[in-house]
Protein backbone atom coordinates (compact mmCIF):
# COMPACT_ATOMS: atom_id res chain seq x y z
CA UNK A 1 0.00 0.00 0.00
CA UNK A 2 1.16 3.61 -0.44
CA UNK A 3 2.09 5.47 2.45
CA UNK A 4 0.39 8.71 3.85
CA UNK A 5 3.03 11.67 3.73
CA UNK A 6 3.10 13.90 6.80
CA UNK A 7 4.49 16.95 5.62
CA UNK A 8 5.72 19.94 7.78
CA UNK A 9 8.08 22.13 8.60
CA UNK A 10 9.78 22.27 12.26
CA UNK A 11 7.79 24.52 13.93
CA UNK A 12 6.89 23.94 17.37
CA UNK A 13 3.07 23.55 16.38
CA UNK A 14 3.94 21.07 13.41
CA UNK A 15 6.23 19.08 15.53
CA UNK A 16 3.85 18.68 18.41
CA UNK A 17 1.34 17.73 15.70
CA UNK A 18 3.77 15.08 14.30
CA UNK A 19 3.98 13.49 17.76
CA UNK A 20 0.39 13.36 18.58
CA UNK A 21 -0.72 11.75 15.68
CA UNK A 22 2.00 9.46 14.74
CA UNK A 23 1.72 8.27 18.36
CA UNK A 24 -1.86 7.24 16.46
CA UNK A 25 -0.71 5.83 13.58
CA UNK A 26 1.49 3.11 12.96
CA UNK A 27 4.71 4.22 11.76
CA UNK A 28 5.13 1.95 8.55
CA UNK A 29 1.60 3.53 7.08
CA UNK A 30 3.12 7.22 7.14
CA UNK A 31 6.10 9.07 5.81
CA UNK A 32 7.46 12.16 7.31
CA UNK A 33 8.62 15.24 5.54
CA UNK A 34 10.42 17.92 6.85
CA UNK A 35 9.86 20.55 4.72
CA UNK A 36 12.65 22.52 6.22
CA UNK A 37 15.26 20.39 5.74
CA UNK A 38 13.90 18.86 2.49
CA UNK A 39 13.03 22.24 0.74
CA UNK A 40 12.92 20.00 -3.04
CA UNK A 41 10.39 18.50 -1.80
CA UNK A 42 7.90 21.75 -1.61
CA UNK A 43 6.85 20.99 -4.79
CA UNK A 44 5.32 17.44 -4.19
CA UNK A 45 4.16 18.77 -1.28
CA UNK A 46 2.44 21.67 -3.40
CA UNK A 47 1.45 18.82 -6.16
CA UNK A 48 -0.30 16.49 -3.90
CA UNK A 49 -2.67 19.42 -2.46
CA UNK A 50 -0.61 20.87 0.17
CA UNK A 51 -1.64 24.55 1.14
CA UNK A 52 0.00 24.64 4.59
CA UNK A 53 1.73 22.77 6.68
CA UNK A 54 1.47 20.10 9.12
CA UNK A 55 -0.63 18.65 6.62
CA UNK A 56 -1.25 14.90 5.97
CA UNK A 57 -1.69 13.52 2.53
CA UNK A 58 -3.30 10.18 2.54
CA UNK A 59 -2.74 7.30 0.05
CA UNK A 60 -6.06 7.85 -1.37
CA UNK A 61 -4.93 11.53 -2.45
CA UNK A 62 -6.80 13.25 -0.12
CA UNK A 63 -5.28 16.25 1.42
CA UNK A 64 -5.69 17.25 5.81
CA UNK A 65 -4.82 19.67 6.76
CA UNK A 66 -4.46 20.19 10.64
CA UNK A 67 -4.95 23.21 12.70
CA UNK A 68 -3.48 22.55 16.00
CA UNK A 69 -5.58 25.22 18.74
CA UNK A 70 -4.20 25.68 21.95
CA UNK A 71 -5.05 22.86 24.29
CA UNK A 72 -6.98 23.32 27.43
CA UNK A 73 -4.13 22.62 29.34
CA UNK A 74 -1.98 25.37 27.94
CA UNK A 75 -4.73 27.66 28.71
CA UNK A 76 -4.85 26.97 32.57
CA UNK B 1 -4.82 4.38 27.57
CA UNK B 2 -7.40 7.36 27.24
CA UNK B 3 -8.60 6.86 23.46
CA UNK B 4 -8.53 9.71 21.35
CA UNK B 5 -11.82 10.85 20.28
CA UNK B 6 -12.99 12.18 16.44
CA UNK B 7 -15.90 14.57 16.71
CA UNK B 8 -18.06 14.94 13.21
CA UNK B 9 -21.06 15.87 12.62
CA UNK B 10 -21.83 13.95 9.76
CA UNK B 11 -21.34 16.23 6.59
CA UNK B 12 -19.75 14.69 3.65
CA UNK B 13 -16.31 16.10 4.39
CA UNK B 14 -16.43 14.81 7.84
CA UNK B 15 -17.06 11.50 6.76
CA UNK B 16 -14.20 11.33 4.10
CA UNK B 17 -11.93 12.98 6.60
CA UNK B 18 -13.24 9.97 9.26
CA UNK B 19 -12.98 7.40 7.02
CA UNK B 20 -9.16 8.64 5.82
CA UNK B 21 -7.79 9.08 9.32
CA UNK B 22 -9.82 6.24 10.75
CA UNK B 23 -8.28 3.82 7.79
CA UNK B 24 -4.88 5.15 9.59
CA UNK B 25 -5.59 5.13 13.49
CA UNK B 26 -6.18 1.32 14.58
CA UNK B 27 -9.83 1.41 15.89
CA UNK B 28 -9.09 0.75 19.34
CA UNK B 29 -7.49 3.58 19.99
CA UNK B 30 -10.02 6.03 18.66
CA UNK B 31 -13.69 6.84 19.92
CA UNK B 32 -15.85 8.21 16.99
CA UNK B 33 -18.47 10.66 18.33
CA UNK B 34 -21.55 12.27 15.74
CA UNK B 35 -22.58 15.11 17.34
CA UNK B 36 -25.26 15.36 14.84
CA UNK B 37 -26.71 12.06 16.40
CA UNK B 38 -25.54 13.00 19.95
CA UNK B 39 -25.93 16.74 20.42
CA UNK B 40 -25.76 16.11 24.33
CA UNK B 41 -21.85 15.55 23.78
CA UNK B 42 -21.03 19.06 22.06
CA UNK B 43 -20.45 20.61 25.59
CA UNK B 44 -18.01 17.53 25.82
CA UNK B 45 -16.45 18.51 22.70
CA UNK B 46 -16.65 22.37 23.82
CA UNK B 47 -14.91 21.93 27.06
CA UNK B 48 -12.05 19.71 25.43
CA UNK B 49 -10.97 22.65 23.22
CA UNK B 50 -12.84 21.83 19.85
CA UNK B 51 -13.41 24.94 17.71
CA UNK B 52 -14.60 23.04 14.30
CA UNK B 53 -15.28 19.88 13.04
CA UNK B 54 -13.80 17.48 11.92
CA UNK B 55 -11.49 17.51 14.92
CA UNK B 56 -9.84 14.89 16.56
CA UNK B 57 -9.11 15.30 20.52
CA UNK B 58 -6.02 13.54 21.46
CA UNK B 59 -5.38 11.54 24.92
CA UNK B 60 -3.06 14.07 25.94
CA UNK B 61 -5.58 16.56 25.74
CA UNK B 62 -4.43 18.48 22.22
CA UNK B 63 -7.04 19.31 19.63
CA UNK B 64 -6.28 19.06 16.34
CA UNK B 65 -8.60 20.58 13.99
CA UNK B 66 -8.60 19.71 9.79
CA UNK B 67 -9.70 21.33 7.64
CA UNK B 68 -10.12 19.11 4.30
CA UNK B 69 -8.67 20.52 1.31
CA UNK B 70 -9.92 19.48 -2.48
CA UNK B 71 -8.00 16.70 -3.19
CA UNK B 72 -6.31 17.29 -6.33
CA UNK B 73 -8.28 14.00 -7.90
CA UNK B 74 -11.73 16.21 -7.54
CA UNK B 75 -10.12 18.92 -9.55
CA UNK B 76 -9.70 17.00 -12.59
Amino acid sequence: MKKAIFYHAGCPVCVSAETDLLNLIPSNEVEVVHLGSEPQKVKDAEQAGVQSVPALVLANGNVLHINFGASIEDLK
